[in-house]
């Protein structure tokens, strides 16, 4: 998408054909930086360290990641010990593990004199494949936001949690590739943006993208979105999700659970917007069978911005010896969910629905 | 409440007989400083700027805020000229007005010469009687917490949301006095503390008064509670209100509606403290008549915290030319509310369970 004007992906290969740059999202919303990334630890850095953070986006730079490795070293030993160490950095993103078994299965099979250009190709075409997928969904759920506008004639207010725009992809994002196309396409549209704590992954990078796109919206505290629902302020919501389950449970950033709810009483569709890699088909129910990483209790209890002199700085918002704890995301059961928006079309969540649209899975 | 050993009141009458003193609350939880409010307007900026916050500390303080005018001018136009002052920093509050109309009604029979040591008198009456019926209420509550623990055999897991404790009162607390009530009994409780964005009223008070109490407690952000109720680590909500109306509809803090609905989902009992100027006989639905406060949305796109040099600065979280809106309060529908816990007793959320305890009003 793009960045005042100029169009931009969130990873691609540096003109030397060997590195491979992308936006340190750690820096948004108050710098823009690149980075470039040299080699297999780079790769993990990235992830681990959410340098990119976004589920395809983080399928993208560990497919990178075993290209990477391939300059170093392109044998078995070499892939497996690139594969491991990009597989333990984020172990609830299950597109991770599939851009990882798809590069494996494309380079273990090839004499290791071929593998490094084979590494690059199939790297470039997952990303290729990402971003054509999430601009198909794009579509699709576009159609429920023109819909809605042609049953109101008003502006659609949707609300989205977390950021599955296209800084969380290649380009495009999932939940928000609906709103980008609609917005596109000239449909009057407005987004409250949940902050998004303890990340603040809506108000540092969904407020960072829409503002650069030029999308109307406006950022909310996660307490919010009940009350805009309650008095008719949200017309649809849309988030993406880091795991949906072959029943159609959604493991999404912490919080999202709260929205369903609240969007469940109040008779506003909750759609998700998902990239079919982010299917598990091997699990059925979410909240019993996804366990749900905790992260740094420190993110809980400092917060980065901006001082007064410009500078990006950490302040403490919990008093001296207060614990935090700091789960990263939560399941909101298929029960919830309107409806699944994928690179094939529109679903119900649930096993009959994920079948009919991906009946070779089934 | 205890500091540190010492115990405290929020609110009390300085050494010189017509000065009041509060704890700046602005400055928690990083700061303990008093100040001493010496005016009518000194009163009004206590609670506009929020140095003190609260239903019931907001209704102490506007009390004595009467009390302050009358070293000024006790005639009939300076009272209602105060009146008017206090009423319009807070309109959500209905304490606020409780208290004005009490002080109206004590001092405006009176001789101007009366009225102002009357109104130190009925002022620290109001203070008292909010410290009697916090700590009657807590004792009703704590019944709860106990007979949990009774059944369980293990620690009481109570998450609250924003700052209905001690701070926010005279003393004891609304929400938290049945916690303070059961921790002293020598019940095991453990605390879930709601950060409460955007201005972080459970990190920085709520955190504060239980660690300096010695109560176990644990911040997480305000998305967790849902997950937390999902997998059963949630033994029972209590929050307060600002609020409450005589259908038993409970306006509080943005974002306690959703904690309700995650209760009812998951079959955690959800309860709301209150003492009973915390009443709107005169509201019945909530949703449709309570009008509901805008704050300034530079409270969502700035947070405040200790730098690492140690003082408190001011930190933007969301970019440069992203809108902001901030709304304070959201109402939760009695149909989601297990029970209200006043001083004379826990009761149904509904008219017929607030008349059977209040039959003098309905």
């Amino acid at each position: 998408m793009k960045i005042n004007g100029t169009p931009y992906r969130t990873i691609w290969l540096a003109k030397d054909g060997d590195c491979v740059e992308i936006i340190d999202q750690t820096k948004l919303p108050h710098e823009f930086v690149t980075i470039t990334l040299r080699s297999l630890n780079d790769a993990a850095l990235a992830i681990g360290d959410m340098w990119v953070r976004g589920a395809p986006l983080i399928g993208a730079t560990a497919a990178y990641g075993m290209a990477l490795a391939t300059l170093a070293d392109a044998s078995d030993a070499a892939l497996k010990t690139a594969y491991d160490t990009l597989h333990a950095t984020r172990p609830t993103a299950i597109n991770l593990k599939w851009a990882l078994d798809e590069m494996m299965a494309v380079l273990s099979p090839l004499p290791v004199a071929q593998r490094r250009a084979a590494a690059y190709s199939r790297a470039a075409a997952i990303c290729d494949e990402d971003s054509a997928a999430n601009a198909a969904l794009g579509e699709h759920g576009a159609k429920i936001i023109a819909e809605i506008h042609r049953k109101t004639g008003k502006t659609v207010n949707i609300l989205t949690h977390c950021n599955a725009g296209w800084l969380a992809t290649v380009d495009w994002g999932t939940a928000i590739a609906p709103i980008y196309k609609a917005f596109d396409a000239g449909i009057p549209v407005h987004v409250w943006v949940d902050e998004t704590r303890p990340r603040n992954q809506g108000a540092s990078l969904t407020a960072r993208e829409l503002n650069w796109h030029g999308v109307p919206h406006t950022v909310i505290a996660d307490n919010t979105g009940g009350h805009l629902m309650q008095h008719g302020m949200v017309d649809l919501c849309i988030v993406g999700t880091d795991r949906t389950t072959r029943n159609g449970d959604v493991c999404n950033k912490i919080g999202t659970y709260l929205k369903a709810l609240a969007a469940k009483d109040n008779n506003v569709p909750f759609y998700v917007g998902l990239p079919s890699p982010t299917i598990d088909w091997n699990v059925a129910d979410g909240v019993k069978e996804i366990p749900i990483e905790q992260r740094s209790a420190r993110e809980q209890s400092h917060i980065f911005g901006k001082d007064e002199s410009g500078k990006v700085v950490e302040v403490q918002v919990t008093p001296d010896g207060s614990a935090c704890i700091n789960y990263g995301f939560d399941v909101t059961p298929a029960r919830l969910v309107t409806g699944l928006i994928t690179e094939r079309g529109v679903c119900e969540a649930s096993p009959a629905g994920l079948k009919a649209l991906f009946p070779e899975r089934a």
